[in-house]
C-alpha cells in the first residue's frame, strides 16, 4: 500500500521499543513532512552516536573517548565505585546529585535462564578495579528485580571473601517520594517495614 | 550529563511527535545498544523517504516516482475522486477495499485562524482535475472536525456551481462500529440520529 522507501521507514521505525505499527506510520508521516534539514539531522545523529560512542575502558558506560566523563573527572571521588546493569542507569543516580564517585556498567544483570552467566557481564573487570586498593566502597545500584539482586548478591559475597576491606552497600529499598500506603504493593511496603529507620 | 552525540540524538527523537524527553533517552539507548547494522538501516531509510518520495503530480499524495501508485493503476475507477487532507488519509480509506476510484490530497485543512487560505491547498488543482469531463463522483472524505467539515463544505459550493453535473458526497457521520450508545457523545450521536436510514 505504501511506497517502498515509506514502507521500509515504517518497518525500521516499528523495531524500535514501544513503537508499535500505527505509531510507526504516524512518525515516518512525520519525517515525510518536514524539512529535509530536520529529517538528515535525526538520520545523522544516529549515524554519529553509532560511530563515535563506545563504551569506557575503565567503568564500562558510554564514551565518546577512551574515558567517559565521569572516570576522566579528576574531581569525581575515586573511593567509591556504584555498580549498574546499563549506561541507562547512570543517568538518573547523576540526577540525584547525592553520588560523587565513579561508576562501573555491568551490561546487564545475571539470568541463567535467558543463559546470562558472569562471564557475560563486566564482573571480572569490576574486581579487577578493585586491586589497587583505592576503591573502599562499593554501592551495588542493580535494578529492585529478581536478576538485579541476584547480581548484586554474587558480587557482594566475592568482595566479602576477596576484599573484606571494602565497604558493600546497595541502595534502600522502601516507599518511593509521594507514594500512597493505601497503594503500596505487600513487597515494597515489606521492605520499607524491615529497612525502618530511627528518627 | 551526555556526551554530545547522546544529547544530540536524544534532542532530535524528542522532535518526534509523541516523543518526549523520557521516551527519546530510552529510544537513544536503544540504537546505542543495538548492532551498527540496524542503526544504519534506520539511518537510512529515513534519508531514503526524504530522498525518493515526493507528491503525484495528479493527486498530490505521496509518491516514488511522477504519479503515485494508485494514480499510475489502470484499474482504478477514473470517474471517482475521494478528496482528502493528508497523504496518511489515504491508507486508512485504502485499508477498507470500499474505495475504488482514485484521490486527491489537499495538503491540509481550510483554517483562517491559522492563516490556511484555499491558495495554500491544492483546491484549483482539484478544479482542473475536473475540467475534462471525466470525474462524475467527488466524494469529500475530509476529517470531520471543524476545519474538515469548512474545507468540504468551501469545495461543494464550488462544485454545485461549476459542476451541477458532478455528483458530490462525503463520508456518512455517525455511531463508530462497536460503540457504546452510553458512551457516545451528542454531537455524534445527533448525526447518527440526523443520518438515520430505513431498514
Amino acid at each position: 500500500m505504501h511506497a517502498p522507501p515509506v514502507q521500509r521507514l515504517i518497518t525500521e521505525l516499528a523495531k524500535l521499543p514501544g513503537v508499535g505499527g500505527r505509531t510507526a506510520q504516524r512518525l515516518a508521516f512525520h519525517i515525510l513532512r518536514e524539512t529535509d534539514e530536520d529529517a538528515f539531522a535525526l538520520a545523522d545523529a544516529i549515524r554519529e552516536v553509532k560511530e563515535r560512542i563506545g563504551l569506557c575502558e575503565v567503568c564500562f558506560n558510554l564514551a565518546d573517548g577512551p574515558r567517559c566523563r565521569i572516570c576522566a573527572d579528576d574531581r569525581r571521588d575515586p573511593a567509591m565505585v556504584c555498580v549498574v546493569e546499563e549506561p541507562g542507569d547512570v543517568i538518573p543516580i547523576e540526577r540525584t546529585h547525592e553520588f560523587r564517585g565513579r561508576y562501573h556498567v555491568l551490561g546487564g544483570a545475571l539470568s541463567p535462564i535467558d543463559g546470562v552467566d558472569p562471564d557475560d557481564l563486566k564482573i571480572s573487570e569490576l574486581y579487577a578495579r578493585l586491586g589497587d586498593g583505592e576503591i573502599r566502597e562499593v554501592v551495588l545500584a542493580t535494578n529492585p528485580t529478581t536478576t538485579g539482586e541476584a547480581t548484586a548478591l554474587h558480587i557482594a559475597d566475592h568482595l566479602r571473601t576477596r576484599h573484606p576491606d571494602i565497604a558493600v552497600t546497595k541502595l534502600a529499598s522502601g516507599l518511593p517520594v509521594g507514594a500512597d500506603l493505601e497503594y503500596a504493593d505487600e513487597l515494597t511496603l515489606g521492605k520499607a517495614l524491615v529497612g525502618r529507620r530511627a528518627l
